[in-house]
């Protein structure tokens, strides 16, 4: 365990408590970090009490003199050492990646009613969203534009060039393949987006068509499989940026991603998967060459049946998933059948917000 | 120039052009990577013209007998060599880097009414943006929401917590240090978001207090100085994930990403910085000494004054601006004065499709 003194000062000093420093009502700095002194030091350290009369350590800096308070129960959590520092909630080391047999027994889903009148509901569907990348809501009302309500549940709506909401169902003249009647294997959808929607609803209005089942599988999980089995194909998936694009008489949107995005760690954060919007690759032969043994390796994995759960929407039913990292699929039907979801996209950041206040007031109860 | 024949056979007969492959109205491929056979090869290849009898080249491939139709044009421009890959826009390739001298002159602006009625005016606006990273629009009404129409005309609101806008003046109660009279350095704003708004709107509707006036710090610009001047630091920077956080009663926004974003090529994509909203980073110490080392080293660059481009917002300016790029700043005000701003999030991920659509109808105009 490190002692107070060792600590790097500059990291010490930014997390100075004081009302100088930090503005009590929401945490956020006063000062900027150029504000520091060069040579900053630990001048003197001795024991002292908090305002509320909790254990602490003083510290005066110099050259400055400034004085900070640091409680001991901060220094204990914070202080470098080998603990495990947490994440933002975001990357592989905070989910539990899955395959379809890992969800027997425990299918993440929600009534409607009691997910909107018991706040230890709502938190736990929040939480399977952030942990397992979805949940199924069940017993929504089945009216046109609820999705937008229930996104708000939670957090924003993200409009797009689809508008608030989009209609899945056949058109007579789609603009996409999701408005047909085929087969759609597993995807994310808006990989030519930069930001790409982190969260999609589809919630279903009508689903009397023969076929048009669901699938999900964890693309997390699939590329740590990938990593395991093929390290060389996986490599390249983080490497090279794909050209996703998506064009129509209003719209040309373009992103050149990795399919398999990484934190500066390594650490898998976000999946783009969808063969119908990748546009030409400009890289020289030999890559080309290893990319396409990458990405062909990468979608056989993805088609592997233990990967996927399958379920079939029932009018009322909701669904929310991660974006990026969970892909989705469904199985053609007879375009003549009756067959009509709403969906809509928006962020998890705000998800994972709403899940924090709700904790947070849950510990504090 | 490789020829046909040697071209990497997945990725030819992954661009084939026929309508049983591409979807013609969206171009939206309609077959699976995973679909093409094992062991892939061009069998025969002879000279060919497309259907309105421009020359092209037929493969008939192997071992599943599909053939397909290349044009010549779409070859040339296409297969692999040494020519320079077009990027998506978004990393310092596509940009073009400034200081305050290297925009004397050229100070990107637009007029409300040519924005509004000239699609060249328009374009023009909107480029500036993707190229510069922000615009002024002069002579935009100052009326409230008026900020929300200003979006609209290239994308789409991004609302967050703050609400579809918010609202930039001295508050009785401020959640934010923006809402103040306070000096506020160099930042960009909301990096406790992921994904971070990419574009940011501030539309001026009073501005009659002493101080207040605006600066704007290209930061794609002094994260190449920093890399040139201090590799370590910038190395550093580009690396160590720092947790950003923003809490209030309703609120607990947290992201860890690094302060210079790059792509997976090492190319600049995203700068966050804001050392309001920086929690505590849980480090080892030694990379705590060299992280503060190179914050401390990044934040004194952004602070030279010939980095920074300063102007003063009149009432009817609204200023549009790339907020994973650019830095914003202004100078302390008169709490007494009147100064309000009203202020939006949008992506830019739409404005540049807006503007590859206005391009695309003025080429075939």
């Amino acid at each position: 365990m490190p002692t107070l003194a060792s600590a790097p000062p500059f990291w010490l000093r930014d997390n100075c408590p004081c009302t100088d420093c930090r503005d009590p009502r929401n945490g956020q700095k006063l000062f900027q970090i150029t504000d520091l002194p060069a040579g900053l030091t630990a001048a003197t350290v001795r024991e002292a009490r908090t305002a509320d009369g909790s254990p602490a350590r003083e510290v005066v800096w110099a050259p400055d003199g400034h004085r900070s308070v640091y409680p001991e129960a901060w220094l204990d959590a914070h202080l470098p050492g080998d603990r495990t520092a947490p994440g933002d909630g975001r990357t592989e080391d905070d989910k539990e990646l899955w395959d379809a047999a890992g969800l027997a027994g425990r299918f993440p889903e929600a009534d409607w009613s009691a997910y909107t009148t018991d706040p230890a509901v709502t938190a736990a569907a929040l939480e399977n969203v952030m942990r397992f990348g979805f949940v199924l809501l069940r017993g929504v009302p089945a009216r046109d534009r609820q999705v937008l309500d229930v996104a708000r549940t939670f957090g924003f709506v993200r409009e797009t060039n689809y508008g608030e909401l989009f209609e899945v169902r056949v058109e007579a003249d789609p603009n996409n393949l999701a408005f047909t009647g085929a087969r759609i294997t597993p995807h994310t959808d808006n990989p030519y987006r930069d930001p790409v929607p982190t969260l999609q609803l589809l919630h279903c209005l009508a689903n009397a068509a023969r076929g048009g089942d669901s699938g999900l599988v964890d693309g997390f999980h699939a590329a740590a499989l990938l990593r395991a089995e093929d390290p060389e194909a996986y490599e390249v998936l983080t490497r090279v940026p794909v050209p996703f694009a998506f064009a129509d008489a209003h719209t040309s949107l373009v992103a050149h991603r990795p399919l398999i995005g990484t934190d500066p760690g390594g650490r898998i954060r976000e999946i783009r998967f969808n063969n119908r919007s990748i546009g030409t690759l400009r890289r020289p032969a030999e890559e080309l060459d290893a990319f396409y043994a990458a990405y062909r390796a990468f979608g056989e994995l993805l088609l592997r049946g233990e990967l996927q759960v399958e379920f079939r929407l029932a009018p009322g039913d909701c669904l929310i998933f991660d974006n990026t990292r969970l892909l989705h699929a469904r199985t053609a039907f007879a375009e003549s059948g009756d067959r009509h979801l709403q969906g809509a996209y928006a962020d998890i950041d705000g998800l994972a917000s709403t899940l924090a206040v709700l904790r947070g007031k849950e510990a504090t109860a």
